[in-house]
């Protein structure tokens, strides 16, 4: 069974087929520009030479004619049918409280992806468009969305509920909601395997720490807290967004800079973090370097993340009862020796010990805590298109 | 030596004089409603009956007039003379990053309290309205200035920083200061002398719970971290504040129902927090009442609020290389057995277990940790009076 899986942007497009019987990628791709001049699909299969079509691409719908047309070209293609896909998986950012698990898409699925805009305005419409082009493009083809939010929506009221007046949540549903859903629960399942314990054993903290960056506390594998909100914006500072902040520097900017609530939202998520504090990237490996030059707001920026994950970390190690293991993922998780080190400093009292040997790993599988640390600490990639894939394959075939 | 303690609100004043010979509170007093009509004096002495004074008080000046004739009536007054003051302690919110201790008053401290109105606009421009009445009505007397803010300087720049464009910090200062500083600072003195330690050797993290709450991670006596920030609001849930949320509820909010700036901090400052969730009450006493009587969202309220202090408190054990003592202190923390215990419970993995019968304690000093828990459990009644009196006196008598 191949499942091809779809992850929309507002301007691009990241594809990929994944065949379900050995989880081998047959090909991944992306749309870049899509509405824009410039637009262009870079087609890749491993051990080939990308193709890539440059040609105007006006909207998703379009975008998605041609990656079919990338996906059955006769050269460069993987598949001879569209027949030969079972089903299609769609990243979707914001899937509100009622989405609690991956779903096949009805008109229900789309209403709700249309009324949780308001939280995800720069990728729930992407996402829709996405399905929609789909639905036209290869009808009949079941469509299944995948939610960023759902794997969080196990959390208890006392955890997703904002100290603000009651009536904003009854009125617009204002909450917290949680996102990396999909990493997450990548990591809730594939964590136990590792460990060799069922995961209804196991409490789990996971640290994705990518561009985007967020902890789960995860009690006997369903989500009990995490550090993203109402939107990606809330929690750990990024590679460009701030997450938590006093609530007064929003109102004092907007005050002071004369900024509409839409700039100060796109100061906040775009000019901020990591970016924001170093003048240098948003980018870990730039700011290592940089650091390492002597650039102190790039140290600066380093410290300030490290500390930012070690009291999250702190945070949810005390939330649940009791943390067998803490796993890093996420492109820095997955490949920063340095901040997984950095992080992990100073922790035995809590009972977390990094071996220094073990952590010297990038991107694979590894135990790096050392044998005498209580809570065991690992590097696990995350797999999302897998785990889009598996929860894709469920449910079409249910 | 007899201390003057003066801690002016926009429209109210507290006072108080300590004998420091002891330590003992000869008097306090409260005016209300100052410069709007109905202002009235109330003045107490132990073992007396109230002295009240209802007359208009048009400003504070006015007020302070009327709280010297008090402190100097011939049947309920303390003192026979001013010049038996030696000097006067003003509490004052907001003294920015340059204010790292308390000190006298001159030109240029008054000048960094009118700077900081921008971050105290509640409270710095009647903290400064006090000290000058005192200087215009009892002149050459030695002023004080105490600030909630200075304790907390010693906070290292990747903890106060906060992840937004670093040109906002050297614009307006926008980093972290935190308050309540004049309480952690009791208890940084207090707790050492209790558990028996000089405070070079100990790491505490101490809980102001009250109205207001923040928690601050102190090691070696210094403060490390704290959880309110560029303002009060920042951090844990409180009576009325929101504490930490999406930065993207301020903008949401701000556009759907159409607010602005001062009024989205208004609601954020005086309708959330345990009020606005539960609908019921800012007084925690009156939720755990509600909560018995099965109200569903005072229930609420109180759960946030404990999963909140039960973040932080994980966080700055976290952060602390190691962690000797938790203490509890504030209004919330001196008297609900009942929060403490919530706060506590399942922590034991982390070194923190309470003795239920020796936390069935009220507004008392009392170790409330079993013998075998590794962290050690006080609760420890703060006196921030005692502390500004004791600052006062160290800086007149230099």
């Amino acid at each position: 069974m191949k499942i091809l899986i779809i992850n929309c942007g507002s301007s691009s497009l990241k594809y990929q087929i994944i065949d379900m019987t050995n989880e081998n990628t047959l090909c991944k791709g992306l749309v870049e520009r899509i509405g824009i001049e410039g637009s262009r699909l870079i087609h890749k299969v491993e051990g080939q030479e990308n193709y890539v079509i440059e040609t105007p691409m006006k909207d998703h719908k379009d975008a998605i004619k041609h990656v079919f047309d990338a996906l059955l070209d006769e050269k460069h293609g993987v598949i001879k049918s569209l027949d030969e896909i079972s089903g299609i998986g769609h990243r979707v950012l914001h899937g509100g409280p009622d989405m609690t698990e991956s779903i096949l898409v009805d008109q229900r699925v789309k209403d709700t992806i249309k009324e949780f805009v308001k939280f995800g305005p720069l990728h729930n419409p992407g996402n829709l468009m996405g399905i929609e082009a789909c639905e036209e493009i290869a009808p009949g083809k079941p469509n299944v969305a995948v939610f960023d939010t759902s794997f969080h929506q196990t959390m208890p009221d006392y955890v997703y509920m904002y100290p603000i007046p009651y009536e904003y949540y009854e009125k617009y549903s204002i909450r917290k909601y949680g996102f990396h859903g999909t990493s997450h629960k990548y990591i809730s399942h594939r964590a136990p395997e590792v460990i060799g314990k069922p995961k209804e054993e196991l409490n789990i903290v996971s640290c994705h720490l990518g561009n985007g960056s967020s902890l789960a506390a995860i009690a006997c594998g369903k989500c009990f807290d995490t550090s993203m909100g109402l939107t990606p914006l809330e929690g750990l500072m990024m590679g460009t967004r701030c997450g938590n902040i006093d609530p007064t520097v929003d109102s004092f900017l907007q005050q002071n800079e004369n900024l509409s609530a839409a700039e100060l939202n796109t100061l906040l998520n775009k000019k901020s973090g990591a970016l924001g504090v170093s003048g240098v990237s948003s980018d870990f490996r730039d700011l290592e370097e940089a650091a390492a030059e002597g650039n102190d707001r790039a140290r600066l920026a380093l410290d300030m993340f490290v500390i930012r994950v070690k009291r999250f970390l702190g945070a949810y190690i005390a939330e649940l009862k009791g943390c067998d293991a803490v796993v890093f993922t996420g492109g820095i998780g997955e490949n920063s020796a340095t901040m997984r080190a950095d992080i992990c400093k100073d922790l035995e009292h809590i009972g977390i010990k990094i071996d220094p040997e073990r952590n010297n790993v990038r991107g694979k599988e590894a135990l790096i805590s050392s044998d005498d640390s209580k809570i065991k600490v690992y590097v696990i990639p995350t797999d999302e298109e897998v785990m889009i894939a598996r929860d894709t394959m469920e449910i079409i075939t249910k």
